[in-house]
């Protein structure tokens, strides 16, 4: 299995709701350092898992779009914990969907399984991992 | 397949038997950092793989035992090579254990599998994986 | 000069008022990944620079303060961008107020200087750092 | 399942062909911080995956028979891209070789998955991860 | 002393020409992770160093330049060695040239001191560091 | 001020004496990872602040006297508290030794300043740093 991955990152408000996050159920915030790595079983005819250059500028719009927001008020998010986990599944289906509308390249097809890791800090992180094969 | 990883870390003293160790058959030590990665098929009622604040306790009293001994002198593992891949199955076993006495809170009880990886140096690492469910 | 670094993380949120900072301006957050250097020109009768222990605890007090918070709710921060280079600046005046009540231990008088760092990414961070002494 | 990781790197210069390179078709060059993963079920009687010494060994080895070279006049690579994907796959085959060669001592007939992982910078790597057994 | 730092990355070809290089007088490749601290004594009107977003971008375009290219080959490094160091130099002194025509902003001007870091692996890098100040 | 940084690694078992030092009194152990960094103002004909490889050698050599070894039984450190201070002294002093003796080649003497790092672990770190010219 050969696999690619990219980085890129998000800096977000948001509080949770339940108690069992403490302190977190206040309206706090965090940079989300997001990486992406896809993976398929045999590389293309260039040799490659997927365009590193489209799979990062589409990482890019997916965080654009919640990047530098309040979450408590993004209307796609409304009654969610927006929990590191959550926020893993949503870039995950959000690159599926990229891959999807042909963004990352007609390649990209190919990709059979992708884990979306989101560090929050440098001791937490939280992750999603799953195939996505087959596609189209 | 959802995960969380929370890290800490420990120092301790130890020496091996074995010629394969070459100078590290003398007393020495090592500085482990310890991710924990716990991860299962679904999240929670509040939209997360295990409470990590919980979590983060459990594995801080885990080293807690070991952390700045000699475990050569450490009864448990008498007779045995504390090796870093020992090292990581031992935190493995006692977080299992730590989440069967609900350390961890009621839901940890989803979590299905888990990678414990010990950093002993920015050049080398080692790690144990499996799988823990069905569980209670 | 010897210095001594301890390092822990706060999680906040916040907005900033000014043209320059662009979308940055909407209520966003940030972890903040903190490094706080402590330098003197001698070791104590102990072979240290100051109580690594006690110089941890007194950080984490600090961060504790403002840590899950939105700043811009925080009374002390009223009419202030609270950027990176400006909390960088109030991590280090906690601190040096945190010496001078002994929180540190009767010996870290001895301190000279301080660099406080914040990561606020993998790709950007800012820092304060400058002479306390002599003091007390 | 157990395993152990390596650190190495190496520093090379190549070209690709393909429009999807963009100007990774110019003649470049990269840093590769190589990762390799041994993985087995069991340890061998030592309390190991393998001796972390010998394996460190054979990746310089290597790692140095293309180490500061320019790929492109490689006979080996002749009329393919080395991109990082592929590179881990060289790797990852060397390793094999290796191992069967017996390098890394006999315990290591015992390892059963590889990844082998290519950190071209701190936004990007790539990676190739195989089951090696049964061998010998 | 306030200070920020911005990060970005470049991937060149290079060979260098003296004995003192052995392996490295081949033409061969590095990826340089870069970092741009920029100190000044107070900070402007909105509260930072410099307008980070900017700094980012005049960085971006400077290791454009030479980006994805064989050094041997550029005419304005001709007959040097293009070793880290000098490198590092390079950068110092297009950022410099960026902030003075005023690609970061009327305020940069109150920068003192730079240091430029290229970390060309994960156990090696060099840095040029100077003052800037007075300019304008 | 030109620089360059060098990194490596040992693993050693100590205990420190003193109340100040809680459970650090007992028989432990640390991995330190080891960063020297030397400056100067000008670089040599070659284009270079010293010769990274040699540089890389003379380290690993003043590691190896005391990697994998308690420091409680090594002669020289008698009666001393072998903090994390104390040693990044140890291995300066012997690094300026090494350039005295020549081991980092004729030109090393043009090195000015020098600051050595141990990182314990990934939250606490401790250095020593001066000036060392003018030397020979």
């Amino acid at each position: 299995m050969y696999s690619v991955t990219v980085r890129d990152h998000m800096m977000i408000a948001h509080s949770f709701k339940g108690e069992v996050f403490g302190p977190a159920q206040r309206l706090h915030g965090a940079t989300y350092v997001v990486d992406v790595e896809m993976a398929r079983a045999e590389l293309d005819a260039n040799g490659i898992v997927v365009d590193i250059g489209r799979a990062g500028d589409a990482l890019k719009r997916i965080l654009a779009d919640i990047n530098f927001r309040n979450l408590d008020e993004v209307p796609a998010f409304s009654g969610r914990n927006t929990t590191t986990e959550f926020l893993a599944r949503y870039v995950f289906d959000a690159m599926v969907l990229a891959m999807d509308r042909g963004d990352l390249g007609p390649d990209a097809i190919g990709v059979e399984r992708m884990k979306v890791t989101l560090h929050e800090s440098h001791v937490a992180s939280a992750a999603y991992e799953g195939r996505i094969a087959p596609r189209g």
